[in-house]
């Protein structure tokens, strides 16, 4: 089932334009972003969802022209946080405790010391972890599409700066890391369309030690 | 059926060491990395399948002593390529233009303007890059393992120096950015198992643009 939903995506080049996905399936899509499983539950990421037709022309203008970006009716941003913060780890720490009903003593500890371990590193190092947390939701929010038949397109050729820029990233502490075109294939003119899909095989990508 | 599955998943904390995954569902799971999306198609990475318990034993010393590694049946060691170079992007291309049966020339630009890119950059961006790709596997590789019903632990808390030294991966051109620790749930001792799964709201993880 999971396979099959795989085989069936690819990275669509050209989206048909008069087509608008629905909203269930979005909200579809945002809930398997939301369920992923991040490095100590920290969902160290936001998610902007573009539909303004101005908005998606600049952003199209940041990503190499990429006619997804415009045709495409949901333009997904993943964001993640340019820092691992005090005040964002205890954001956390509280929503965990209340949610569990748990004394705040049962995982402070653990919250502490990771706090030890992120806080003296630098920015970058700290927004590359945060990166590495949404592509695993990059891949839930692809893999939902699949299931839902909705077209996606991932796309990490952009200026993150342009695009943090259009839309206003910074001062809210986030940064551009990858964008997911979400749309409805053309009938014509998708050249990646019917191409065989092109993996490694197993025996280069996996190596057993037993 | 997706969302069903994400919510069944937890982070298992104490697995069940009597207790052997089949191999059919292994190579389901690898078979969802395999097929996961990654930038140009590149699948930077490689996945290490220790089944071995020595080995397994001295990854454990290398991790927080975190038992999931030794209960698990199968540990799955995800390695990023340690950097971008000509042959490795010439492979790639390679096994594209054998199965499409397309003329070089046809992709030979988008991937010579790739190297251009790639190739300056230093090895720490690169194995980076590469890094974000091996998440979106990992991300597709717990999913995976949900359908399978299959208890899975993805971690990032271990020395990848010395992962990288134990599998002699910086020999190989890779090193190690997360583990996957693939088993059962034990019946009775795993404090996570039962607690609610907690996220942020939805109100906060996405902003719409309209």
């Amino acid at each position: 089932m999971l396979h099959e939903r795989l085989n069936w995506r690819y990275a669509t080049k050209k989206m048909d334009a008069s087509k608008v996905v629905p909203q269930v399936k979005i909200d579809s899509i945002l809930e398997a972003i939301r369920l992923a499983p991040t490095s100590s539950g920290l969902q160290p990421f936001e998610v902007i969802v573009v539909t303004n037709p101005d908005v998606k022309a600049k952003l199209r203008g940041a990503a190499y022209d990429q006619a997804q970006i415009t045709d495409g009716s949901h333009i997904l941003v993943f964001a993640a946080w340019d820092n691992y913060t005090d005040a964002r780890i205890d954001a956390v720490v509280d929503q965990l405790v209340a949610e569990r009903g748990l004394p705040r003593d049962a995982v402070s500890g653990y919250y502490d010391n990771l706090k030890s371990m992120y806080l003296p590193r630098s920015a970058a190092v700290n927004h590359d972890h945060a990166a590495r947390q949404a592509f695993i939701a990059l891949g839930l929010a692809v893999t939902a599409a699949a299931f839902e038949e909705v077209d996606a397109t991932p796309m990490e050729g952009f200026a993150p700066d342009q695009v943090d820029e259009i839309l206003g990233l910074r001062a809210r502490g986030l940064g551009s890391v990858a964008i997911l075109a979400l749309g409805y294939r053309a009938e014509q003119g998708d050249w990646l369309l019917g191409m065989k899909k092109v993996r490694r095989p197993m025996d280069e990508l996996v190596t057993l030690v037993a």
